[in-house]
């Protein structure tokens, strides 16, 4: 199940950026598994990571390789295995990280630390060394700038559809452009980046900007989305510039610069929805937006508060307004003295609860026609200050149920 | 659903405590959804509620009823509805409870203020006032001091069975009885009190040390249960003291006091975890147990997160020692600093997590065996201090997606 349709763009090629796709039998038979994407030397490159304090070795891993080759603009390549997060595995688990660079190193003739290492799938399970071993020619192999959207199937876990966005500008009179890739349905409440998600452009930037628009980007598109409040110890997002369009450098002072910046978010914020759109079990896509509220803590605290109560979740999936579940959400929400006589509740544009009580012209049929869509916004103006935070999630099905009872089996 | 038997106790009578109960028609027909409990003058009670901000009519209007009775030891009489919480019903909903606290004190002849309101069910619709005035007769007809049972029963709404406790002792050579009822399967993460409960005891015990014993043992038996994480408006638990037994008052001084303490602790833990094992759709009783925190929010803030996991509580739904998940909330609980070097994680008395890796020892047969149960524990050791908290919850099954996503329909 997932809501809409979900249509893949078709991606432009982007100069500079190679990516190669093969089925290394980590996971079932027939079933791409194993990612290589290869940034060019000059290109630049930053990542965001999981906060979850149990992160797995190859996040620990890519963090200390990414220092190294942030300065050196040498030739960088992304390894990513789905099936087996490495995540809980000990020192053996690091070990298996770096053997897995060392693969790449040795086939593509480049140092460890320029091959960055990504995993999700299983917790506490060891690395199957000896497939990813035998699969690395094979996606080196692979390697073509026309594999957008095979890489964007090959790192694909419980998701049930790949998740993809495109975008070309007008930089200073030359095209640019964005694609971006994502994974992930589960274990979905990102503390920096979601499960995996590689954005690239043939963009020029340096990368102290890069870093700084990842940060910032992310923070909007990545660290708003939550299908169940479980941070995965794998997150990673990674930006990538390979500087091959004829575009002089990005820059700040640049009149465009406010259209690339919003471009960029553009494509973070889809495959950031595309995630929840897909989240495990959804049949729907909701938007909690906190208005009024002092402080985006606040907000946030108000919006997490409703978006991962089960309750409002279950009552979504029934398609029932059942607007007291709401109400008492946000009365347990973290807010001193909550003054609850100024604040007003909407479902999409219809007014449920008007200064804390329920709205006089409210009607259940009201009501009902806005759950009955696929797409639904919860809007909650508190009444304290002019700060709006905006999350997105989904509703918890039966289907959310079956699939995480039986992951395992 | 539900864990265990939930075999009631038979209940002793309480001198000076009488309950009655009623089918007013509030729910469907044939279901009892009205009880009347009557204190004799000269008792003691105490309450804790919700501290959900948006708390119900009634819980606003029983807080100060209480105040005004505490000090005068009137009769009292509590009156509890079903099937509709009278919560977001602004001023009408405050005038409704006003109302039935009126017809309980015209037809008991006792002052308003001597009456406590209590409502459970639907909340965002009017309390059906004509239907709870023409109950009120009834219940008051009922009243009698062996209908511990039936009240049980009249306090219910998704419950699938009626909930109560009952234990006996000798304090200084007399006897002294202590009964427990308590109502509740879904909307509970209680925040001073659950849903609904009673106990009541024929000791004599002043006011100022029953409210501290009932802030002391709320504390560590309601405040320590988690369905869903959701607050109720309604939260309300009541303990009342008739004073009817031979023995002298209840006094710190005495030797028997600790033998007391206990005795009600235990009413209140079994009536407490009774709502747990009757969680809406739970299939597994679970008490996550954290040790050698470094304060008790510490451990409650990791006991939370792992006991609010959809992802841990779907795979203990399926039986599934999925302890990657548990590893996975323990890495995103809000604690500083986690060293996860000398973290220990235990399914049971099986070791699973040792110094933060798995355990050399575990075997997936040995996990296996332990979550197999109906009854299984989650024990994580910090190492940060000697601090313990236990928190009881419940799995994530279909039926809970079932029982809240067709509650109004």
């Amino acid at each position: 199940m997932a809501v809409g349709k979900g249509e893949m763009p078709k991606f432009p090629f982007i100069e500079g950026i190679r990516l190669g796709v093969a089925e290394s039998g980590i996971k079932t038979e027939g079933r791409k598994d194993l990612v290589l994407i290869e940034l060019v030397q000059g290109g630049t490159i930053a990542g965001v990571f999981t906060q979850n304090a149990f992160c797995a070795a190859p996040v620990t891993l890519c963090k200390r390789h990414l220092e190294e080759l942030i300065s050196n603009g040498k030739p960088v390549y992304l390894l990513i295995n789905t099936g087996n997060a490495n995540a809980g595995t000990g020192q053996k688990g690091m070990e298996d990280a770096i053997s897995s660079c060392q693969f790449v190193a040795s086939q593509c003739d480049v140092k460890q630390e320029q091959v960055l290492p990504f995993s999700t799938g299983v917790i506490g399970e060891y690395l199957p060394i000896a497939k990813i071993e035998k699969g690395i020619p094979q996606v080196k192999a692979d390697l073509d700038k026309n594999n957008w959207l095979n890489a964007a199937e090959g790192i694909l876990t419980t998701d049930t559809r790949p998740k993809g966005s495109s975008v070309q500008i007008e930089y200073a009179g030359c095209s640019v452009t964005i694609n971006g890739i994502s994974k992930g349905s589960g274990m979905i409440k990102p503390n920096m980046a979601t499960m995996l998600a590689y954005v690239g452009t043939d963009a020029s930037i340096p990368q102290p900007l890069l870093q700084e628009l990842l940060l910032e980007i992310s923070e909007c598109s990545f660290n708003r989305i939550t299908v169940d409040g479980d941070t995965s110890t794998n997150d990673s997002c990674m930006l990538m510039a390979s500087g091959k369009s004829l575009a002089p450098a990005i820059s700040k002072e640049h009149s465009d610069f406010p259209k690339f910046k919003q471009a960029l978010k553009q494509v973070f914020v889809e495959i950031a929805q595309a995630i929840v759109k897909d989240g495990e079990g959804a049949t729907k896509f909701v938007s909690v937006i906190i208005e009024q509220a002092s402080s985006s803590k606040e907000a946030l605290d108000v919006a997490y508060t409703i978006a991962h109560s089960p309750l409002i979740k279950t009552a979504l999936f029934a398609s029932d307004p059942n607007w007291g579940r709401i109400l008492a959400a946000l009365g347990r929400a973290p807010v001193d003295n909550l003054d609850l006589s100024v604040v007003d509740i909407y479902l999409g544009d219809v007014c449920i609860v008007q200064h804390g009580e329920k709205c006089a012209n409210y009607t259940e049929a009201a009501g009902q026609a806005v759950v009955d869509l696929d797409e639904i916004s919860i809007v909650v103006q508190l009444g304290r200050g002019d700060v709006t935070e905006t999350v997105w999630t989904t509703d918890l099905s039966h289907d959310y149920v079956t699939i995480n009872a039986e992951y395992r089996t």
